[in-house]
């Protein structure tokens, strides 16, 4: 190969690229390289061939084949490029289905759930020649002030890890590699300010940031990896070989290929002002360990050419990214495909996508408060009054990385190619002998409150007001959450607690309803004097969200989703994680106030469940497995389903543990009076952390356990962990396993509770 | 020495020590054991035996002397006891003089005449046989939500370190060992929560928290050292041997003796969970370096001794400290006196304490804003509505460690002891000719409105309204500010701005008068719609801060005090320090602002300075020295003090660099008319920063020079380093000598300007 041809394999280009911003600076770093040069010498990646703009998924389809047919056939090597796209709601393709947004999945609790759903996405990709998807994101939550949390599945990591990883199964099942991004740390930029740098030492790394990554590399065979922008304790992860090399490759033995986030081999001269130039920040990164520049080449083009015509040496670099690109290409076939027979029908919303998204949105919905408001039933004649700003429309039900919000926002004139039914649709299709007004009341962001009238109006002569309220995703400054969209208040944007609240002051009982992107500041509608009847958390719940929250309201389905994130206090309260050791929390010796208003696992149900029954050995090694038992029952009036969450604390070991660390979950569907007996089998690796010698290791010691959520020990037992201090070997870092085992479903006790 | 005899060297007894709460958790830590059983062995030291209760100094020195002599004389070894005393502010003792809080310090920019302040606190101490004092704080603001704020001297690790350091060696010329805390990362607690865990990686802490310590140790030969009470990534620094014994003593050759912050051993058991009992938690912190236990023995005693019984190895660590302490008493000549006469006359308040303590609070008064409205003259019949919770009395010019508010909080029936005449005193003394009236309006806390409309009928008959507001300074929840006052919101407590507001809204102009531990969100003062006429900013300023502040709002003195930390966006937009890389600031990337409403460096002056020939050589040696000399010239019509403030930025180096990084200041007074050449011999090491290997390092490339602020580069230079990169060995680390060159008085130019 010559270096030319080498170079090419390293960069992607963007066919579609445009002045519509749908990635940072984007239009400052185009190339004005035409397409027929840039491919001259074959050509790595092709970038976002049906996400950049709203195109037809079949006629882009037929361009891709004979395209890639061209590469095929007229450059020299005859190397087809690999086709990546962004699919972490579902692919990001026009007319194709959008699922609940990653808060939602780790509010599912439902890793079995999320791999079926990264399954039916990687079919379509497939399907459309589509050989990469740029998800999962396995960034965990550290501060909701972060426009990306959205993207984020949870504030624990092992939660982040497990479902992750189901996701990763799902969609390699169908040959399409994932990409784990971002690696590492970006989640903790500070004061969730994007791109800011990351202020964490190694053990924080080990413990909190990388395990995810590490169980989706190990656990997953995740065959693709995406650096941060962010930097580390002074060091861009995308320069630094630490991340990308020694632990990725040489300590977890991942051998797929790294790609560079959009634009970070040129940040490290633009933005990190580290590399004097381009051709420089080409040589860090691809020292550090990045193999692939995207979106297309700003760096590893001319610029590293006429570095390397200085510096020869470097062309080693350049062949060892070279021959993972090639090994890629090669496992994925793309060296032996013909490109001969397009698609030329597709589904890519079939019933399939449709079902699962529903489920999962179902899943998803976190009850917070119920003051004996839902379920609402379905009388006739119920007088429903329906307002806020996300009770109408599609693009409150979709995340910041949905084909919607995304890439559509800027296409106005174009339909969104699927059907996705609001909140509102939801609830006239479910309370259909109901009396329904809307009214918005207000928009999510502006203070015009020239709405609230007809609202409160409407409300006067209501049952009940659902409210729903939120968050507008998008990015860099349109919409409220999203990438770019950072907040320094975590109050509900613009008026609409005020909405809330003059809609209470009517008298009619409000159930509000959140559809967000990040968990916001709720204290007031929680627990104060303006407390509402009930609240519903759903995170972006997807296409099917408005059909999966009215059945919720109805009653149809009791609400089993718990909080994946800690519900904040305030944003001057931040950062926060309840994987906190005790001073990390509310103390004596600190006046601010930090404790959640609704702890990490919190949820409510029309039904309540005990535990009762937690067993635990007396001792177990160190270098083994832990099997608890806990027995939960439905002590309730209605069948619903559980989330059975155990909790450790290990105190008294060589460094400070979190006051709790969620250790299993299980999720439980009971009939009324029903019990199942939940077992965890934990591997002890679970109980690891990071020693002075930051090698994760299981001390030996005292191991409180619970289950209930991080704040709340509904049952507790405990037990010792013997032996020596073990070092946790790559076969250690296997999930924990649960499963239950059901009585025979029983006459409903006569108690009668609401929550759980 | 029998093991009794050395433990009782390793701790301290706290004679005093009862139910007030003078620091976190004393009551539950306090030892029952009495004081004749606790020094039956000899004792290491005394604890606050003035600054605990209001005691009159010259009852106590005989106490002391006589106590000393029977440790002397009836015990085995004859060794007299240590005595240590908190003297941040001042000796904290009855009737002692109290200077103002060590961000005015910051804000005065004079390291010599703190270093004169903290002689004549060393001489007040050592005239009553106090043989150490806790101070100085080294601790580098990172976050103004923390309450300990107030205690530290600026965000700047260099001011820090200069500043720090002139204490140091004021204190100790008068033979009183300094104690530089808290060792090390305190300030970095997560979200300002005192306490808790520090998230920073070894590049930060390299870079920012260790080189004020550094600094002291090496330039200021600190004799003693107390560890910070918070984890660093997972590790508490009392239990981590990186810090107190690897940097300390074998890397910067420190040869004193440390000791514990109050408690702070205990808690490796209690709050960190680190140690599963005392005994455990006394050997890892004599393992990591803490030689002595303060304030007195709970963990270095019984529990120790008891482990000691399984452990003899043990010993040794004991030994190692006891060796330590006994070189300290021996350094301090306690080994050979006889305590034979105690004082009998002492004025711990002398018009040498007044004059400095004057001095300093007038250097220290920072103008944020003045809209034509200062200085107000002092014409007679001038009508002053003077107004605020914090112009009458004498608590709001002191901070929390100091004795009054430390202290006598407690003893409400105990006068202060010396003359501490309040904003209002002394506007009615400047202004004699005025027409003056008072009313508070409100309080610092609460949300009592009652006093808010006699406050504006007397602002609507005046000339001018003068609104002193403000933190009040306290511990654990007594107060706005101090140890233990963290916050979560960034506006000025209570109803204050609304005090403000509503008193402008009557017409009369307003200068409102900033008394705070630490710096608040005052843009709505400074640039909305409600921005009043000026606002003066001073930080705690001590006893004479009323006599300081008047003459400067009078004209007499124009202000000179700049900010030494950044003025605060908002509290959801912490953590921020100007020390940031390029993207740790606003970008296109975040929606989040945190731009400083005022950056580092700022302040006014009633007259205005050019700068102007900023002169730098080509290049300068990596391994050297770099002059940069530069012209200030009053370009205004009053004489008035400037601080000419040199700034860099050290682009594409191998970490990232803060964008502004401060490397000189000097004061420089000059008449109307006047210029000066002002030059800096800045070491090359004032450029060091860690690199890859964590070393500290100079090297080569472009080094872009300013003079201003941290955010105005009112002129700038450049000059490239040359060489090989250079580590910075210990005696590069020396302090920026500045130098200014007068020229003759000028007559004034005619320009006026009210802003520099």
């Amino acid at each position: 190969m010559t270096l030319d041809e080498k170079l090419a394999q390293l960069v992607g280009f963007w066919v579609d690229q445009g002045d519509d911003i749908v990635a940072p600076l984007q239009g400052e770093m185009a190339t004005s390289t035409l397409y027929t040069d840039a491919s001259a010498h074959g050509l790595g990646h092709l970038t976002r061939v049906y996400g950049t703009r709203p195109v037809d998924p079949i006629e882009r389809a037929q361009w891709l084949w004979s395209e890639q047919k061209r590469l095929r056939e007229t450059s020299r090597l005859g190397i087809p490029a690999i086709v990546h796209e962004e699919c972490l709601t579902g692919l990001a393709a026009w007319q194709a289905a959008t699922f609940p947004t990653p808060l939602a999945w780790g509010a599912a609790f439902d890793p079995t759930l999320v791999a079926e759903m990264a399954a039916v996405i990687g079919g379509s990709m497939r399907e459309l020649g589509i050989h990469q998807g740029l998800a999962p994101v396995l960034d965990v939550v550290r501060d909701p002030r972060w426009g990306r949390v959205d993207e984020c599945i949870s504030e624990d990591p092992y939660v982040v890890g497990v479902i992750g990883t189901a996701y990763v199964r799902g969609l390699q099942s169908q040959g399409v590699h994932a990409t784990l991004k971002h690696f590492v740390g970006y989640s903790g930029s500070q004061a969730g300010r994007n791109h800011a740098p990351v202020h964490a030492g190694p053990r924080e790394l080990a413990d909190v940031y990388l395990p995810p990554f590490e169980m989706a590399v190990i656990e997953g065979r995740a065959r693709s990896v995406m650096n941060s922008y962010a930097e580390i304790d002074g060091l861009p992860a995308a320069a630094t070989p630490a991340y990308l090399t020694d632990i990725l490759r040489e300590r977890w033995g991942f051998d797929g290929v790294t790609v560079a986030d959009y634009f970070s081999v040129a940040f490290l001269h633009t933005m990190h002002q580290l590399a004097p130039g381009r051709g420089e920040a080409a040589a860090l990164a691809l020292r550090a360990g990045v193999d692939v520049e995207l979106p297309t080449g700003d760096a590893y083009t001319a610029p590293l050419r006429e570095l390397i015509a200085q510096h020869p040496e470097l062309v080693a670099l350049v062949d060892r990214a070279v021959l993972r690109v090639l090994s890629q290409k090669e496992e994925l076939g793309l060296l032996d495909e013909q490109f001969e027979t397009p698609p030329t029908v597709i589904d890519l919303d079939s019933p399939t996508h449709r079902n699962l998204a529903r489920r999962l949105a179902e899943e998803s919905v976190v009850l917070l408060r119920n003051d004996a408001l839902l379920p609402l039933g379905a009388a006739p004649g119920l007088r429903i009054a329906v307002s806020g700003p996300n009770a109408a429309g599609h693009a409150a039900l979709m995340g910041c990385y949905s084909f919607a919000n995304h890439v559509l926002a800027h296409h106005p004139e174009t339909p969104l190619g699927f059907d996705a039914p609001s909140v509102l649709d939801g609830i006239r299709e479910r309370f259909a002998a109901a009396e329904i007004t809307f009214s918005a009341g207000c928009a999510v962001e502006g203070d015009d409150r020239s709405g609230f009238a007809a609202a409160i109006a409407d409300a006067k002569d209501a049952d009940v007001a659902v409210v729903v309220v939120g968050d507008s995703a998008g990015l860099f400054g349109r919409g409220t959450v999203g990438e770019g969209n950072d907040v320094s208040s975590l109050d509900l944007p613009g008026v609409q607690r005020d909405l809330v609240t003059a809609i209470a002051a009517t008298g009619t009982p409000v159930a509000m309803v959140v559809l967000s992107g990040r968990p916001y500041a709720l204290d007031w509608a929680l627990d104060g004097p303006d407390a509402v009847g009930a609240i519903v958390q759903a995170f972006f719940p997807g296409e099917e969200g408005g059909r999966a929250l009215a059945p919720i309201l109805a009653g149809d389905v009791s609400p089993s989703g718990r909080l994946p994130v800690s519900l904040p206090r305030s944003a001057g309260a931040q950062p926060y994680s309840y994987l906190h050791p005790l001073l990390g929390g509310p103390s004596e010796i600190t006046t601010a106030n930090s404790t959640p208003v609704r702890p990490f696992g919190f949820g409510l149900s029309y039904t309540s469940f005990q535990y009762t029954d937690l067993s635990a050995p007396e001792t177990a090694p160190t270098s083994g497995e832990l099997g608890v038992s806990v027995t939960v029952t439905n002590t309730g009036k209605r069948g619903a389903t559980d989330v059975v969450q155990l909790y450790a604390h290990t105190p008294y070991r060589s460094t400070t543990r979190p006051v709790a660390q969620l250790i299993g979950f299980e999720r439980v569907a009971l009939e009324p009076g029903q019990s199942a007996i939940v077992t965890f089998d934990v591997p002890s690796g679970r109980l690891a952390a990071a020693g002075l010698d930051l090698v994760r290791r299981v001390e030996p010691g005292e191991v409180e356990l619970w289950v209930g959520t991080a704040a709340d020990r509904a049952t507790s037992g405990s037990t010792t962990l013997v032996g020596e201090a073990h070092d946790v070997a790559l076969s250690d870092r296997r999930v924990t396993q649960a499963r239950s085992t059901l009585s025979p479903a029983a006459q409903p006790v006569p108690e009668l509770s609401a929550t759980n």
